[in-house]
């Protein structure tokens, strides 16, 4: 049994009956609050913000004292683990993550080991920090990048549109790119796993550039890497299982790849038709998603006539989670987001109430 | 009754019989090949390569000369429909193209008009000196971008990244991103109308773009478009109907609505599992497609074995034609196009033989 005030979210995630659709938002605790701007220039930079667990623990619970949402979500980076190894992040102001030393030759790619857990010991502080703070008022998720995605950052030494050197060696030296994903895959379990013990309701896998892989490529290195963490996490050895969300962006031809693939729960890009998505996969899976991100750019009327749109094609069976198709971009004005999460609480619950004949 | 003397490209998109998979590239003339960087040289610029018929005709077959590829492809660029419109194309040195004038405000929008093809007149005569000089060889092939990529670059006024204002523009104004669609329609249709009564044998839509909707407005601003595109084609009075391509980069999860979309054969990107896309929709029309472009930064044994891979995929019925699932990147060797074109054609047809007994 929960002991959590609203677990909404934690039933969605188990298809069971919700009153109404739980939602959260993807980047919820991020640069378009302007609260969130002031703890990060206190900080001084991301990395002193992410690292700090009473920072961190600050920023993740900023969103929640705004909106109603369902959910609160770590504040972290998918590149905590790659730092841990070794590689040197950084955030240059406005620009994306950067690694001091990459990872692209076989010398530097023999090398890599996961990394001991002491060195993420700030992000489970952080996750006790936040869980003490929330005092069960919604589920905390925590997350990880995929084996993959973490993959790319590394070989890359940062952000890329297309990485090709990735894709590259997916052809040319499919092995290194193979160990590379082997050792993330064990890294990213025990990173999982250890911000389970700390704590957090849930958790997500983040696989934000297997899209760009061919189809046998993306099982293998993408797919299967994931799998296997999902695996060990469910492992009689780990605290009781929490639920898992795995999300491909670009995946939307694979869903039953991924519906198939351990986890509890299926994120959705804002390109995938999530009614086709839930008549699909929603009878072994949840689906989390789907809506545009730049839609929170518009006004409050346009926002909630997207949200209902999307709220009936997801369709009144158990098991939908609104979320965006994206992070939030940072331009979002705060009050749109209210919009949105307004629109979406009293849409669905007017829906279940004519459903259920109340 | 076909006059060329290599028509395996027109058989294979009627799903007819062929002896061999046909191939050609996207940017098949392109600046990996030295002879076009030095054409483009002595052009002086992207944009006076492009409107002076000899020059445009030059470069078309300059990868024929190298290659026994199947198609040839009219050098020129989608966006010379929005140039003609008055918008002032041009390309700096090393980087994408850049409008003059954006079209994002409603004024602007509302002055958009389909614009006289005799400013387009340098795009047919390429077509007329291109086939005088293929003198029946092979195929060639006209295009255009899909209504929606061309209105993605005029609202942007150049290319992006993520092209947000355009997907905002589809949430806060879908009436004025309708009127842009709605007029490059017209164009295109125009526009591909008089390239096939200038002469080429077939034709191909890009969209671009269009991956990045969700996928009813997708439906509404790319797909309706282009079949109203194709329908305009296939009308009697044009000539004896050419066969059409349909491409939506990014569209994997839509080849049902491509596959009826009126086009003959669907191109897919290098994402697709083709022998999945074969099976869902081969039955309807051929498939185009679909090498990662960065397989050819490698060497001849990883290309040819990753061209075999996705012959036997894409199986034996007739019906699938051979490219990259986007354009050749620049960094591509010559002699790994060469190693390519060579696998496609000795495997397709060493199994086509093993297939009839011969």
């Amino acid at each position: 049994m929960s002991v959590l005030r609203n677990d909404t979210l934690l039933r969605a995630l188990r298809r069971e009956p919700t009153p109404y659709t739980p939602i959260w938002l993807m980047r919820q605790a991020g640069r378009y609050l302007p609260e969130y701007n002031t703890t990060r220039s206190r900080a001084g930079s991301f990395m002193a913000l992410a690292t700090t667990p009473s920072l961190a623990a600050e920023v993740t619970l900023q969103p929640l004292a705004r909106y109603p949402l369902d959910a609160a979500i770590l504040f972290s980076d998918i590149l905590t683990i790659p730092d841990a190894m070794g590689l040197g992040l950084s955030f240059a102001e406005g620009e994306g993550p950067r690694f001091a030393r990459t990872t692209a030759d076989e010398t530097s790619i023999r090398a890599l080991a996961v990394p001991d857990m002491a060195k993420l010991r700030y992000v489970f502080d952080a996750v006790i920090e936040i869980q003490r703070a929330l005092a069960h008022a919604v589920p905390l998720i925590g997350f990880a990048g995929s084996p993959f995605t973490l993959a790319c950052y590394m070989i890359e030494g940062g952000g890329s549109t297309d990485f090709a050197t990735v894709r590259r060696m997916a052809y040319a030296r499919p092995d290194l790119l193979q160990h590379i994903v082997d050792v993330n895959t064990e890294a990213v379990a025990a990173y999982l796993g250890e911000q389970i013990t700390a704590g957090v309701d849930a958790v997500m896998i983040f696989d934000t550039w297997g899209g760009l892989l061919a189809t046998d490529q993306w099982r293998r290195f993408s797919l299967a890497p994931m799998r296997s963490v999902l695996e060990q996490l469910s492992g009689a050895t780990a605290r009781a299982r929490v639920p898992a969300i795995i999300f491909t962006k670009g995946g939307g031809a694979w869903l039953d790849d991924l519906a198939q693939s351990g986890a509890d729960c299926v994120g959705v890009d804002w390109t995938v038709d999530i009614g086709a998505a839930r008549h699909q996969i929603g009878g072994r899976v949840a689906v989390q998603g789907n809506l545009d991100p730049v839609a929170l750019l518009t006004d409050p009327e346009t926002i909630a006539n997207a949200a209902h749109a999307i709220i009936r094609a997801a369709g009144s069976s158990p098991g939908h989670v609104f979320n965006l198709g994206h992070g939030i971009v940072p331009l979002t004005p705060p009050e749109n987001v209210a919009a949105l999460v307004g629109a979406v609480h009293g849409h669905s619950n007017a829906l279940s109430r004519q459903t259920s004949g109340v």
